[in-house]
């Protein structure tokens, strides 16, 4: 039986710092260490195994995964990273504190842009500190100015059938370290839940989750490591 | 031109305990962190940069990679493992304490060992608990039972013209974080070194040497980033 496992990456510096981040690279908090170390023990104790791995291009899911692997001892496993597994960009709302983006527009407005499933937020200020327009892991691409959880899935799911999903069904394990909504964009898929539904579906951070998954790759069942 | 920089790990746990190693995964211990952190932050400020990056697939070799690219902030470059990248297979002097082997066979027998371009040393025990044979990393390859120098420089050499040879030649600039063996094989044929004096080649742990190539790929320069 194919088995997925998904990871989200530990929390960030800007998680805890209650930021909007997307795609700026704030790296894992020492909470997202430990909370990246402890993933790795728990799917070692609990027996999991993997054959290939994949994450996005950003520090905080590379370094989870890295983390997570010395644990388990399989450093020397392969690994794939492409941007398309990226946390959604947040556009104008990059490096605000969410607190501070309420007092300016209003809770309402906040939660419409953060969790619609096809409204994003307004696009980044092209001055704005956080344009990566000089980063060369995003040479030869367009980086978004910004994306609503819909824009995600459409880059996320191709990858996913492109480059994951041929190794899930070459029998391989896999394990993907990501964000929370490009994890959202997969639980979507796997667990057709509905585009009104799938903005409530909260992702813990370094909880790693299980999928199994029939032969047409569709989930038979979905649960924490922790909860078995 | 083509530029290649070579890095030995960063001292392993068997290194300070003055073990034989080889194939054995001793992990780094808090020195050779520290070596490897400072390895990054040395490349960083002289101003080095990667496209591409191979490893072995061994842990303390994959680890320093990945210290030295976060410090780099380039953890999101592709990395490509590979066994032909293993240290010198040390056979039946694995987990060997120097000393004690020394004391055991008279010190010409162990030089003889660990520094003859083509004697290998005895192999390892069938029964030895440095057994490979259900290390899942080796699937599918033979692992050898002892390795001379010249049998190291065998695997090495068609690894690196069939694969990294290639990146240099499309201009990319390639970082290779290896092992004291695996390394005196590509300097051997990168500097012409003979037979007689490469074994005499002492490469310090955690300390980056820069190769300038030319287009065939033939060494115009050699020296360590922290001499420049």
């Amino acid at each position: 039986m194919p088995t997925l496992v998904l990871l989200r990456h530990g929390q960030s510096q800007w998680n805890l710092e209650n930021r909007f981040t997307g795609w700026w690279d704030s790296d894992l908090s020492d909470k997202g260490i430990a909370e990246a170390r402890a993933a790795g023990r728990l799917l070692a104790e609990k027996g999991y195994d993997f054959d290939r791995c994949f994450t996005s291009v950003q520090t905080r899911a590379i370094r989870t995964l890295h983390l997570v692997l010395h644990e388990m001892e399989r450093l020397w496993l392969p690994v794939t990273k492409d941007w398309q597994l990226n946390e959604r960009h947040y556009g104008g709302l990059t490096g605000l504190n969410k607190q501070e983006m309420i007092d300016k527009v209003g809770a309402e407005q906040v939660k419409i842009w953060r969790r619609s499933f096809d409204i994003p937020p307004p696009p980044l200020d092209a001055d704005s500190p956080y344009q990566l327009a000089g980063d060369r892991r995003y040479a030869g691409i367009t980086v978004p100015q910004s994306e609503s959880l819909k824009d995600t899935i459409e880059r996320v799911l191709p990858y996913y059938e492109g480059e994951i999903a041929p190794a899930l069904r070459r029998g391989e394990r896999v394990v993907i370290s990501a964000h929370g909504n490009s994890l959202r964009a997969l639980e979507k898929h796997l667990s057709n839940i509905a585009d009104a539904d799938i903005v409530g579906l909260e992702i813990p951070t370094g909880q790693p989750i299980v999928y199994e998954l029939d032969k047409e790759l569709r989930a038979i069942d979905r649960f924490y490591v922790s909860e078995r």
